[in-house]
């Protein structure tokens, strides 16, 4: 390692992902790289923090099968139009074309909704809501990222089905709520916004959605909810008989987290030396690393692994006991981004002490008694920093512009996330998009301001604006 | 229920699936059913007691592309022979034709071997020890049954590399220790067969197999391990550099379980009530269900409860303290197969006592200072129970046969494994296959016996048949 995230975000991330063995992108299919184990291991961990949240909401997980008959695909009209461009077709089993073509999900929609019509009977079967964490596939057609942009997503999306439109605008809020509580635990700053019409989920009545801002200034989306009132339940005959005994369609919403909020994990928390990951990601938690001399080497042991061996019942340890040089156990531990290192050489254990080193850097010799006790504190402080200095990296790219002039000075010089006013019209959205200067955001979430507009002056609302990925 | 599963258990096997929340039948593609919240945490349960033995034994948990393209696909002559007929192909991107066809994978050996070139350079690098839990594709023609034989299947497989064919060998032993350990956690019986070598797995030197015995007397193969041997290293270049410098093929093996162990679970374990499930993968390990009269329900409530709320930090459990009446908790509970469930009345209460029921009827009255201590032994009491009933039925349907109508009668009563020699002739196994009388499981792995064909006479080897899923 050693490159700068800020000077060159590109290099640095490829060489992460590749030397902390998060991904390989030597995979022959463009867009769908390998999770290697380090990798897989840490985003299995981040959905396990957000299924829980899943769990304890009454959320039920399921899996779902990875084809949708063309015809069933076909039924909501918005939304086959917003993804026939960009799905991948099996047409054939063995040497012979299927009787009928079938899509690789995009998204599970049209998937589940067929399903939800034969459970969502009466109005004591609702509200549904379930959720699989499983790959969602896109023929991309533009430049590939891992984690990013690829043509296989690994995701967790939530599918629900409510008696009314307010029941389920009230569960997009506690979807919102949810999500909110998951991306502050893995330290990461965003902001939610309400997409403009033209940018929402296809098929959806409004799309909320979560963005943060990546080391190159570009904004990143990491979450969406959307509410899609009956469009989809139309579609698909998703009905229940109320308690006077008349058929309603149900309301909808469906919500995702993808692998792009690990991307933004890696990102925001990354430095020259690798990764830092979040304590409750990292596949391991803390690395034992004994300080050795050849006639020592055994005592040193003989201390420190009772002390490891007691500490992996709570956390996922490993002990670093291979020749290697200390210094080069740091570094190869660093750069995978394990949040705490215990070192200890004979000094410090015949005085029943260790050093506890946490991956932001901050030493602090403790005795092995308060270790336990001591443990706790130092992930909060280690999460703490994390997401202290992630929010002062995401605050200094919080702008406001009243002209393009001023827009273009910040999207050429640190980029960010910039509020201008905007009439609302497509016409100006596309002028936007013309001078090159970000795309449209959205309104943030409960905060809609009054402001002229930046492209015709009329009357408007505040909008945020960022390059996004 | 109250079906009799040996007496029809087809009809069984459909009723308990669908009523006990296991899978959906009623997705609109045949062989690709929805898997239920009860039926899907069931198998992440029992799938998660694998990847245990797995991780403890070095291999590490990856995810590769579901997609392979035709030219990797096709580069070992025998695999491909053997899945080329069976393959689902994506053909096309959005509107426009691929430049080329991906094949869905139908297992993974072709998808991750092109990585282990790059992977494995050096002798240092090996033994390559990775698994994925993930779904395979296979177009069946055949009928499909939920778990048993589908378009998707979802599993466990394992792959990997070794230095030299002893060690891949020794490495084949070892999986088939662990999966002996993991299907006896499951309380099933098995036998461990070398399939003969027109069924051994394409493209591998050979292929050990676990068997087991349905209620309806047809075998069921829960688990495969394969010696690959140089082939699919040859095939797809996966060389590394001996000590002293030497560039040699590495050899390889490859080893999965499916749902099928599931689906075995399921059908030997259940009864008329519906389900049994072991205690390490029921969703809910426990449920407690308060005996109610109107008065004093707060008061059992307040007694009970708190006993909920402590065993929960240790086991799955549920408090059904719904309006429903304790005979239809019961019968609910029982149908989804909870191992073990609370029932306690005023009475009981106010001596301290609670009565603990395991899913085989076996009843305790118990010391609530003493639950902590006892659940552990009725866990093992009722896999013992569990083990033992699949025992005895299992060992019921073995047999051994000295001519075609002997080995006709049995098949044409119960049913089961039959031992019976065979010569090892391609001819005198098809001339069995007209015969209708079952197919060769193979011969039981280190236990090989001289034995005269059944059909032709000659000297040969005892092998075992059965009427096969």
């Amino acid at each position: 390692m050693e490159l700068d995230k800020l000077s060159n975000f590109s290099e640095w991330y490829q060489t992460v992902l590749f030397d902390a063995g998060i991904m390989d992108i030597r995979y022959p299919i463009k867009g769908m790289p390998v999770y290697m184990p380090w990798g897989f291991q840490s985003i299995e961990n981040m959905f396990a923090l957000l299924e829980k949240k899943l769990n304890e909401t009454g959320h039920q997980k399921m899996l779902f099968p990875v084809a949708i008959p063309e015809t069933t695909f076909s039924k909501e009209t918005e939304h086959i139009k917003g993804f026939e461009d960009e799905v991948l077709w099996i047409t054939h089993g063995g040497l012979t074309p299927l009787e009928e073509r079938l899509v690789l999900r995009p998204t599970s929609e049209t998937a589940m909704y067929p399903m939800f019509a034969l459970w969502a009977r009466s109005h004591a079967d609702l509200p549904l809501m379930i959720y699989q964490t499983t790959c969602v596939y896109r023929h991309e057609t533009k430049a590939t990222r891992p984690l990013i942009r690829g043509r296989e997503v690994y995701w967790n999306e939530a599918h629900t089905s409510h008696a009314t439109f307010e029941e389920a605008s009230k569960n997009v809020e506690e979807a919102v709520r949810i999500y909110s509580e998951f991306f502050k635990e893995l330290c990461l700053p965003f902001r939610i916004f309400k997409r403009p019409e033209f940018d929402k989920f296809a098929g959806a009545v409004y799309t909320y959605a979560f963005d943060t801002v990546m080391p190159d200034g570009r904004s990143l989306q990491v979450g969406t909810a959307h509410n899609l009132g009956d469009n989809f339940a139309r579609a698909y005959d998703v009905k229940y008989s109320t308690e006077s005994g008349e058929s309603k369609y149900a309301y909808q919403a469906s919500y995702g987290v993808s692998m792009r909020a690990f991307a933004a994990v890696i990102s925001i928390h990354g430095d020259k030396k690798g990764l830092k990951l979040p304590f409750t990601l990292s596949p391991i938690q803390i690395v034992f690393v004994p300080i050795y001399s050849k006639e020592n080497m055994h005592a040193v042991d003989e201390k420190l692994r009772p002390i490891y061996e007691s500490l992996k019942r709570t956390y996922r340890c490993t002990y670093d006991g291979s020749d290697k040089r200390p210094g080069d156990k740091f570094y190869f531990w660093e750069l995978k981004g394990v949040p705490l290192r215990i070192e200890a050489g004979m000094r410090d254990l015949s005085e029943n002490k260790v050093t506890l080193v946490d991956r932001n850097g901050t030493k602090k010799v403790i005795m092995i008694a308060e270790l336990e006790k001591e443990i706790p504190l130092a992930v909060e402080a280690y999460h703490k920093k994390l997401y202290e200095d992630a929010m002062a990296f995401f605050n200094k790219h919080q702008f406001s512009a009243n002209t393009i002039k001023e827009l273009r000075e910040i999207m050429d010089e640190t980029r960010g996330m910039v509020r201008v006013g905007w009439c609302g019209d497509l016409a100006c959205a596309e002028e936007l998009d013309k001078l090159d200067v970000g795309k449209i955001l959205g309104y943030e979430k409960d905060n809609e301001k009054e402001r002229a507009c930046i492209i015709c002056g009329k009357k408007g609302k505040e909008v945020v604006i960022s390059k996004s990925y």
